[in-house]
C-alpha cells in the first residue's frame, strides 16, 4: 500500500499570515492616500522591493502568461528561492492563486511549508530568500506583472524536496 | 467669441510612438521566453525601471484606485514630471486609459504634447524626466500598479500650461 503524503491546505492570505515570508500587495487603509486632487486613492508603497541594488542588481516588469493550468490537489516536488532579491507577482485581473513557501535558510523535512490562497485582489512580494513553489494558475491565460531583480550573479536556487507535498485547497 | 483651443487627438499606443517618453508594457514577442518548465511565457524586463538608487531611492509598488471618472474631451490644464525616478502604471484589470506627455526639458508652447490611448492590456513607464499629465481614468475602480521611486528628495514638479489644451479620444 502507498505510504500516504504529506498534506496541507491552504490557507486565506493575509498579510499578518504571510508576513514572515513576503509582502501581501492589496489596497488596504492602512496605506491610503489621495492622488492627483482627490481623484484617486492612492495605497502607497505596498511591498519591501529588494533587487540588491548594491550587488548590481536593478529592478525589472515582466509579464508572465499562464500556457497549462494546474489543478489542486497539486503535488509539489520542488521549491526556489532567489537570494538576491525580493520577487512580486501582481495578477492583471480579478483572479485567485496558490503560493506555498518555507522560511528562508536551510530546506529540510523539518521545514514548516505554508500554503496560501489569494482572495483575487491580492498580490504577493516574497521576501529575498523565501522558498517558495514556482507559479502555477489555475487556469490558462492569466497574467501576472513580475517586478524582480535583474542583473548579473546567480539569484535563483532550487531545492526537490525529500517527498512530494500534497497542497489542497 | 470664445477662442479655440488647442486641441490634439489621442493616438493608438504604441512602442515606436511612445519611445522618446517611455516605455510600453505588454507582452511582445520580442521578449518572450519560457519560464517554470513552460508552464508559463515569460515577458521579460520590459521597462527602464529607474528609481535613482545612487540617489537614495528604492523601488515601491504602490496601487492606485479611480474615485472619479474622467471624460473626454478633457481640456488638460497642467503637466508634471518626476526628476527623481521612473514612474509605471499597469492596469490591473483589461481596461483603456489616456496618456498625455511632453518631452524632458523645458515646458513652453513650443513642446510637442503628444497624447496616447492604450488598447486595454498596456501599461507604460514614465521615463525620470518625462511631462506627463496626472492620471485619469475613463471610469470610477479603475486600478492600477504604480512602480515608481520612494526616498528622499523633491520628486515631483507640476507645470502649468500657458494654455488648456483640449484632448479628443
Amino acid at each position: 500500500m502507498a505510504a500516504t503524503l504529506r498534506t496541507i491546505k491552504a490557507e486565506p492570505l493575509t498579510r499578518e499570515g504571510f508576513e514572515s515570508f513576503g509582502d501581501v500587495i492589496e489596497a488596504v487603509a492602512s496605506h491610503q492616500e489621495s492622488m492627483n486632487s482627490t481623484r484617486f486613492e492612492r495605497f502607497q508603497d505596498l511591498a519591501n522591493v529588494d533587487v540588491g541594488a548594491t550587488d548590481g542588481g536593478r529592478p525589472a516588469l515582466s509579464i508572465a502568461r499562464c500556457r497549462i493550468a494546474t489543478r489542486f490537489p497539486h503535488d509539489v516536488t520542488m521549491l526556489e528561492r532567489h537570494a538576491l532579491g525580493s520577487q512580486a507577482f501582481v495578477p492583471l485581473s480579478d483572479f485567485r492563486f496558490i503560493v506555498v513557501v518555507a522560511p528562508s535558510g536551510s530546506l529540510d523535512s523539518n521545514s514548516e511549508i505554508a500554503a496560501f490562497i489569494s482572495n483575487g485582489r491580492q498580490g504577493v512580494n516574497y521576501h529575498k530568500g523565501t522558498w517558495h513553489m514556482p507559479m502555477v494558475a489555475l487556469e490558462a491565460d492569466q497574467e501576472f506583472l513580475i517586478v524582480d531583480r535583474a542583473g548579473a550573479g546567480v539569484n535563483c536556487e532550487e531545492q526537490i524536496l525529500d517527498e512530494p507535498l500534497r497542497v489542497e485547497i
